[in-house]
């Protein structure tokens, strides 16, 4: 599966590759290997989805709001190396959740970005392995991820 | 050394391999890395350590959950690739543990993982580069581990 | 750009080499990656700066604390490889800031590591794929961070 085929095939528009909050690149390639900078949740309006689980969003508001992260992520990748289509894999994802003390549902929130993978690249590649944790984000996003892929 | 071989000379059992908690792969391997996706502690009857360092468990106690997080990490491991014995060195630890804000002993507490991969692999493959920070971690886990590990 | 020949030139002292805080190895090397564990603020008196952004120090004081982490870190990797000019490039940094519930200043805390690893290896190969983000850390340090490098 390609993921630029896919996003056009379901109508998918993703949001513009969002501005450097810093000193780092967007992406890093060796070998085949891509490492991505932990991406925010940026609407396609350009504005960021802010809030802390358990406090501000709920559980579904935080699935969208990582699902959003996806689309932010394969924004960030085209903007650096050109053509989704040559990425092969997604290997591995740090999920970040901006989390109250007592809220506990990270995986459920961070699914909105793997189901987001799956669909774009199947099962087999597009599921990597996966921590979904809570933390204290930049900027009060709701959520943040970092990720690895392989290229093709 | 081999895990396999250690876990059978020193009488130790792995508890059940745990149920998927999200979408995700227990492990991904890319060339000879082995990815593995965050673990928590189980039980060998299938129950989950819970509960915040600095408030519901001691330091020690901590540092059981964490030894419990790499019996676990076992135990998804050799459900994914058949056999312990291809495992040939630990490379990296995130220890991630369920933290009051002011509770600061985390490297104490995931030395119970370190400690367990010492025994099993001995100190040269054993033991690895790791990071042992605070977090809120999912279903209010005690500590939660990822890590990269070398296959033969 | 040559690491030691950059630190001669602008005449910047390293801390000494952080003592073992736990079961770990300061840093691990696989082909040409090098994989170096979690480093805190050491200063050149081998004290640890530590307190909380947000309530005990300022984003300043956290620039200053993140950017004496990237000395520690490389006097930790002085120590480990022998020679500071092997280390090629940087790949990837997880910068993690000991954090009050609503800082949210995290990337201006960690350009303190990143512009020295830019002074130091230049834009091209000193600036890498990074997170900033907000945690619990041990000893309660204002700063910690892991990273990633690729070797000569």
């Amino acid at each position: 599966m390609n993921i630029q085929a896919q996003l056009d095939k379901l109508g998918i528009e993703l949001p513009p590759a969002p501005p450097l909050g810093g000193v780092y690149k967007p992406v890093v390639i060796i070998d085949r290997m891509l490492y991505v900078s932990g991406q925010g949740p940026l609407r396609n309006d350009g504005t960021l989805i802010t809030g802390k689980l358990g406090v501000d969003l709920t559980t579904p508001e935080g699935y969208q709001a990582a699902r959003q992260v996806g689309l932010t992520m394969l924004a960030t990748i085209r903007s650096q190396i050109g053509d989704l289509g040559k990425v092969k894999r997604l290997i591995k994802t740090l999920g970040m959740v901006n989390s109250a003390p007592d809220f506990y549902e990270h995986p459920k929130v961070i699914n909105g970005y793997s189901d987001l993978f799956s669909e774009l690249l199947g099962e087999e590649n597009g599921i990597g392995a996966r921590s979904a944790v809570g933390m204290i984000l930049p900027g009060n996003i709701a959520v943040e991820i970092e990720a690895i892929f392989e290229l093709h």
